[in-house]
């Protein structure tokens, strides 16, 4: 375990992670509008409350630190729109896999970071993470669409590449620009070192996505 | 106090709430957009949480009396949906007087039909009632707004009327097509009172409203 991190590289974590929960509510939302009946419509909106209610202790965790939740979320807008705008799905389907690998993405990524930040913004973190359970709706939603229609599978393994292709880019991009934040990540080691441990992360969140997706049936 | 009304009457009642909370849920969340900065867009996010909150708790109720949730909402997605397609906030400052005439009105009529519900029913719906303060919330933004800009009034006033006009024309509509609701608003008396008895609750449901706006400042 590294040393914990400085205060500055902590109100980074908690805000890009603040508004990742603030954006997915936002495009969850949205897409819930595609739900193909009222009972996954509302199943949606139901895991879209989860992302907000981590928003709020996010938010809260920010305030307690001195933060502003504003403040610290701003430096992360650009990216994380990006991603959404370059992800938007067409189909149902789509939905649910954007669900599965964007939580699958945001929980890898905080247990690589957990161990870094001091102990309150780490139990957050956990509790965050326990709920992430509730991807095992969309998961259930694309065994029932595979089973249904199994050319789909195709089409979906290749949104998912696309999907995991994306983050990675804007997470290289705001890895770049916040040194503080890329020196949490890469455990406080800070220097040259920088940017080769982004890149290790990275590589295995990728590895634990690959391994998610051939669970999911969506493996070529 | 009324006598307590029948199974089916209260899964109309659980049923019509639900949905309006979830198309509450959704609305606030498109509209959420409309905020003018991410503060503003954050703090509606948190609003709508409680209303899928809200949902959540609905929902359930509706299992524990054995009834289906989506069954028990279908014959009210119709009405929902017109009022939410005919106010269709064009401002942000038309968005925050739609939620606290909305929130307003569904606390009202929350109140006006509790006293005929059994005790777990009523729990469920006073706890509703309860967290419905957030309007304060859109409040506080109302008057910051028709202090920045006094002539906004005017137009948000006419605004509320046209809400408020939509909101009795479609409850008029539930009314009328589902009678065991509508006998339930007026206390389970039934017969040719019904109409009439649903035609005073929304003479007392408007006078609360236009007490609102007048504290609103939204009075013309």
């Amino acid at each position: 375990m590294g040393e914990v991190a400085d205060r500055e590289a902590i109100l980074d974590l908690l805000g890009v992670l603040a508004y990742g929960e603030l954006s997915a509510f936002d495009r969850m939302t949205a897409d819930a509008r595609r739900a193909p009946d009222l009972l996954l419509r509302a199943g949606l909106a139901e895991i879209a409350a989860v992302e907000i209610n981590h928003y709020v202790e996010l938010a809260a965790r920010i305030r307690e630190l001195g933060g502003d939740p504003v403040a610290a979320m701003t430096p992360f807008v650009s990216a994380v729109d990006t991603f959404h705008r370059r992800t938007e799905p067409s189909t149902w389907g789509e939905v649910l896999v954007k669900i599965v690998v964007g939580d699958g993405l945001a929980a890898d990524f905080y247990r690589e970071v957990a161990a870094f930040v001091d102990q309150d913004t780490r139990h957050l973190v956990e509790h965050a993470l326990a709920d992430s359970e509730l991807s095992a709706f969309a998961e259930a939603g694309i065994h029932a669409l595979i089973a249904a229609e199994p050319s789909a599978a195709a089409r979906l393994s290749l949104w998912g590449r696309r999907l995991v292709g994306e983050a990675i880019s804007q997470t290289q991009q705001v890895a770049a620009e916040r040194d503080a934040l890329a020196g949490l990540i890469i455990g406080g080691r800070g220097g040259n070192g920088g940017l080769a441990g982004v890149a290790a992360m990275i590589s295995r969140l990728t590895d634990r996505h690959l391994r998610r997706m051939t669970e999911l049936g969506l493996s070529n």
